[in-house]
């Protein structure tokens, strides 16, 4: 039996035009091969998120079209090589490495669309010149994914520098009031910069799913 | 002197292609009308938010371009009574009437950025076959803005429906665990839909605004 | 000496027509085999919730009428094989596989007191016309025991489509804002819905016995 | 048009055998006038809950079956003065005159259905000997609704007394850490005793149609 | 160097009339042996809480006067055996077996002050005759503590039952809101039951130190 | 009709001790009334807290033997004017004048019964010397109640210096994180000073009747 | 009687270099009054926070060198007109008039003490530029005291920016997560901004104070 | 790649004056070994906090002038071993050995900037002579930072008995309500003491670089 955390369904991709994703924290190396044979079988592409490192290991060389993506801790199989640049592109951005993990499930997650994107990690907002330097070139995407831990200020700097859709996520790093992500998540939700939203902490996926939601409604 | 709760400044219609916009709640109407009228030299579009009906009355004939919109709690002044249509549609929707306040400020928002906008009221999901009946004209909509109080469930529903982007507004109705719009908040983060992004509680404006980054950047 | 969590006690079977329940996560392999042979010697039907598939082996061959039932994490002594259908039926629902492990419990539980019970599985909101295929079965239960982690919508949607006793079960499964089942529980108590009932976060042995409440007061 | 924060509709009644129910507490006098001539006019029992004394006197004399119960601060319009004795019946409990609003709006949602309903007041934990000498007479009803603020042991006491289903109401009293329920609503969750169900702080009408599901599952 | 976190210090004795007494949980083996040692050569009493049996087994034959409670999870050196009778009883009460670590900690600490104490396990709300039958024996004591854990009503119970002093220990037990102790202290502080009192989570070693206090001023 | 939110119950002074106290902040004039005559004609002492200087003025000269005490904010019904020295006295501190009201209600409560009792007032930790010089006048009290808002140390500091039986009664004042009397509460549960014993937030009464269960034992 | 909930004694000043200053929020126009009076007579300078304009109007004409700032709702008696260069200056930044009441706080309790002290509103980081067009005016002072509500990232901005102590003041402004000035607080201590220091939400005074400690000390 | 969770970025030695700090929690030995060569090539300080035992070890011997502070749990390069007189001393106070590896943070931290410091380990408030013994000593330093778990009062007390800043550092020491250092934290924000200054719990390394910023501004 196939656990689907994500709540998947077998309309989904013809309802919403998203791909099969699983999450995969609490699922065995056993019960994701299962999910990953039987999308192979029909010829989806499929995502699985949060997969730890060992459990890729035993999943190797299962299907020759299966992918493993360390830092963003995905498996895909299936995912086009080929990117649609008639969508528009996502640049995905961070503060500092501690915040790649999520930035890379968002790539990942947008990559299995067949979405251009982009990484820009180390623009945090201690040192502003680094985001200052890259606004140029932040105005070329179509949607940006912010994300932040600690306070996560991030997003609400972003948002009053760019007329683009912004989504902030927050990141579960640091520690003390930050510890779990929640600090980051609220200053995001109160910010004082117009039209930035948000998705849950640490959901990377979610705001990929939440940029292709944009670029196909253009 | 002006207060600004949302950070304003006279380079955001420029830098961001949004109209002026004043966080009412706090101020006289003595502030509300300086700024108003500042705004009318300037030939600028402005919108106060949370303007309550006794300060309205204040202010009523300040200037020939002043309209008070009491569902939304709104003035605005040179609101552009024109819809650009080639920007795409936007649907407003909630739950029952006590969510009304909230979506009206997101209709006035738009409309103050010449935005088509439509409000579908009374789509709760205590009562599904509302929405479901429903289904056709929102798939019409670029953009969906779902503002739900209480459990908050409707833009869960919503996302696992259509494909488009949905923004989820929760509403502070309610009393016990739902009465200041938490709950609503946090459930709407947690979904189970993919996708869905979210807001601060009754930010009907902010809502807005993302709408209109949305149908910018297409 | 034996440890009861869920404050046991000898009257309880001839007070409240419920068998001895044994909280099984803090217990060693030791205490809990001294509870359910002394259980056993009285010839008590016996349940001990929470117990790992080690202590589970350790207690393998105890006794004859011994059971581990694996998804729920629960040993079983002298579980009736029959059940009285002239109590009616439950139907344990759940969103996805993440919260079958609750709905087990949930499960094993009711059949201890000989009680006809189902697991409906995958029919979570985000692909909702799972749920509403199973409308018409649904209608044939006596009580209804939804499980839902996440944004726990289900019960709520659950309840604005049937009749009978709803009782929500919210699960711990998710991350960021879900991840404790604090965001499921607070909706369904607030939840549009009316009459919907609640238990704690992942007590899918106490959603059981209240249904077995309302089974016996018939 | 007219407002409905319990998510109403008109085939709720239909679906699942509950009167139209209004929640009254943000409506104005006018708005409440406008819903009970609609439901008048259609012939339906009708129910608004949270109505001041302030807006019943405004209502007065508004059509001829129309009674406020002012311990209740409810308004209903067509509710029957016969109760159907062979659903069973429900008796509602408070630990003190505190807690008899909450109490009585449940008292009353049930009789609008035609559900036979008794109070008993001042059966608080802290004066045990008040709630054992009436547990004859508690363990004829079906259904039992226990209300409690404060700590709000109340509905676990029961819950160890007597067989039958028991609906905890968490009520707003106290001070402190007790102020707006939640420590209530915790401590009926967490509660040692198996098959306790729970509703929101101060959820009378919620417990009545809960109590009502059960009645009608029989 | 010596750790203390309960903040000792070397005159503690003199001005409270306390033994020194350290917090165990972070310290090595090699820190406690350290300052168990240096007690003995001042020839004081000492006590160290929330020792695990590995460390208990390091210190085994240290000096001859240690003991290990293992219940308690505590280690003294020089605990007297004889009980001073003339500063009266205090009885050490909880709910189950769960929440006897908690009152065995308080045991300990009682003893190590040459207090007579008795401990009474298994009387939880939940089997209420369990209590009531004890009621004769709880009134010899002076002092009362109650340890209790999930929804945490037993000190409210019993002071509403008997007129001494009753502290309230909320116990972290159970899952859910339960998990953390939360519940039950914030339970135990809304108490509807006048003159409770109250000590931190988990506290045995605090609720000691109150009685004591009591005791002494008698 | 009588409201009772202490939870009394008329054999509460036999089986307690204490005499008839009722929590007077939701009551109108006339409920309390009601409860005094009532109280007078059976001869019993009786206390009211929680009374506004406008419903004391509505029942100024209702009974012969009627007090009100403005600062503690109660009423009292034959308040004894003697103390009972031979139970000891009872020292009530506060670190400003803005605990006074708090500190009041604990002192006209232990009055009610008898009770040598005093304040003693501005001795609050910011300046440590006030405290220090009254060392030798609190240690003659049997009991010490120690009423602190904002951080709450006065409790900690106290305990630190005496060896007797101190209890903190939080205080609701100050802003943002002081406001509601949280940070005072929590700051003395988790107080390192050993044997401090805590009641709800504002809860003069509740210290007051702790006292009394204390000097009573003796 | 003075009330003084800032916990002053007449020693503070030669302790802690600080003149007297009194928190007026729950004060009547009389206490104050009396204040004011016994600080005239002993020459002392005094400062009221949190005094409304209607209080106020009450002391208007009380003592000669009595002033009122409306703005910073404070009342000051004997305030020095020169300021004492010498100790260097504090600028107190905001990012929009909302913030203004507490910026006005902090000058005006820094004036008390002689502080040479420049506001600079409108500096929001919505509107980047304006605080970058300031940097070279903010390196000149000793102190920043940065005030902002909402998401509050102004001071983490700020402490990248430049070298000096700047201390970040939460500001309760704003609704829904950002309502109570909680977000800002815990986005200020969960800053990745290294040395920036944080005071209570609203507490201006406080700043002014670690302002004025910080001065002293060079 | 590096990775730097305190937003590192080349520039900031010159724009703030602070050397490079790197938060090593998440990272592996690799990350830590590949920063530290890098700094130690570019001829910077550099500092890692948050070290464990075993990566220290993995890295001894790297680099000649690498140090590990085991009872920091930091380690350092090129840490200068001269420190600058002129600057002022700073005294790092902490109420017991718990404390002591956030207080060590702070020390090594300043002494990366060649500042004098000082540690002040056991002058916890419950035994209030330590403090008061240490005044004169403490009145010689610049600046006081005062680390305190529990109910965390020792920042307050001594901001009350000194002029100088003191910045406190919550602890995430004990258990119950005080486990995650929340109490210590908002029991500082909410202290009686004019002037105190907080940052995040634990963060020693915050507030050694807020005593740089406050020498560096004389």
């Amino acid at each position: 039996m196939t656990e689907k955390e994500f709540c998947l369904d077998v309309q989904r991709r013809k309802r919403l035009g998203m791909v099969e994703a699983v999450y995969g924290e609490n699922k065995t190396s056993e019960q994701i091969s299962s999910i990953l044979l039987k999308l192979h079988l029909e010829g989806e592409v499929g995502l699985v998120t949060r997969v730890s490192v060992e459990k890729a290991k035993d999943l190797e060389g299962l299907l020759e079209n299966l992918q493993f993506h360390p830092q963003a801790g995905c498996l895909t199989v299936g995912m086009p090589s080929d990117q649609d640049s008639s969508l528009g592109e996502v640049i995905v951005l961070s503060g500092g490495t501690s915040d790649i993990g999520v930035a890379a499930e968002a790539e990942v997650a947008l990559k299995c669309h067949g979405v251009r994107v982009e990484l820009l990690i180390d623009v945090g907002v201690a040192g502003l010149h680094r985001l200052l330097n890259n606004l140029e070139r932040l105005k070329k995407a179509k949607v940006l994914i912010a994300c932040a831990g600690m306070e996560g200020s991030l997003p609400t700097i972003l948002s009053g520098l760019v007329p683009q859709p912004v989504i902030g996520v927050p990141v579960s790093v640091g520690y003390g009031v930050s510890a779990a992500g929640r600090t980051a998540l609220e200053g995001m939700l109160a910010s004082c910069a117009p039209g930035l939203v948000v998705v849950n902490i640490d959901n990377g996926y979610g705001a990929a799913m939440a940029a292709l939601r944009i670029l196909k409604s253009i």
